[in-house]
């Protein structure tokens, strides 16, 4: 977002063509990779949450890696939204639009109780398709959704937009124009 | 393993037949969704550790989880073993065994220097093959495997009987017998 998180995003790696020609992959392992790096990325990201959430929300997979770390940071428990079949109790589901088709995400039904405040986080916020596929299943749960973090935003493809005209607080470290 | 921690037991809830008739799941979502309970186990799990590591592994998915809650408790980075395909770099790959047929898990090439001291981190473990899988792709990149820790141990399955005939050293928080 601003030049104070270079040192962040001189950490993520770049790896043209992946998963398809054209795309450029950005690649959060080799910042996971450097325990210093990774514990400022969670420690600045915390730091933008005004009043603690009840719980953070990660969605599979790579979700659940920053999910975890601010749920700890914040004292926080962690709700697991997960790819449709794999929660083993009652569940709720909701598709979400892919390039060609479609997805769903599943989360069960009992995991956040009315009103309990709820912050997503992911590692990457493109076209926001999974987050707001994540934050309606919290809605219709009764769940509210009081913000949504993430490492990079690729703020050319509308996803954090889409977020903020749903009325949910939005906040990232890295942006990536142009992608 | 011990009754200290049947407080952190209590908080696993058991789905009964779970994928298919017959199996009891242990689910751990309603440990992680209470912040204390989850704060807890990942506190008592780092008490665990020695020396700390230079690297936490994660298995996909929910191995991202303690994985990622270690890491930044033990003050180090985070190393991600995923599903074969969707790491953008080169990867190394290994197979391992299902009850039907195998699936095969992948790391980065470049993902640990020679010689790293490598914790490898799941919820749960039964027979071990995706531990052991994991442990041998940490070995054949240079990696040292110093110890694998689980939130959940079902010791009638024998995998943490597998990891420490590795040499590797084991620990779990809560053990369910008769699984």
């Amino acid at each position: 977002m601003t030049s104070a998180n270079d040192d962040l995003k001189a950490l993520v790696r770049t790896i043209p063509d992946f998963p398809k020609p054209g795309i450029q992959f950005r690649d959060v392992t080799t910042l996971l990779l450097d325990g210093r790096g990774f514990g400022l990325a969670v420690e600045r990201l915390a730091a933008t949450v005004g009043e603690a959430p009840d719980l953070v929300a990660g969605v599979e997979a790579r979700g659940f890696i920053l999910g975890a770390a601010l749920a700890r940071e914040l004292g926080c428990g962690l709700l697991l939204i997960r790819k449709d079949g794999k929660l083993p109790g009652a569940t709720i589901a909701e598709d979400y639009a892919l390039e060609y088709g479609t997805d769903r995400l599943a989360m069960h039904v009992d995991a956040c109780s009315a009103g309990a405040k709820v912050l997503l986080a992911d590692d990457l916020i493109a076209t926001g398709g999974t987050a707001l596929a994540a934050a309606r299943l919290i809605r219709r749960a009764g769940g509210h959704v009081v913000g949504a973090r993430f490492l990079i935003d690729l703020p050319d493809l509308g996803g954090a937009e889409a977020l903020r005209a749903e009325g949910i607080d939005v906040a990232s470290l890295i942006e990536f124009e142009g992608d």
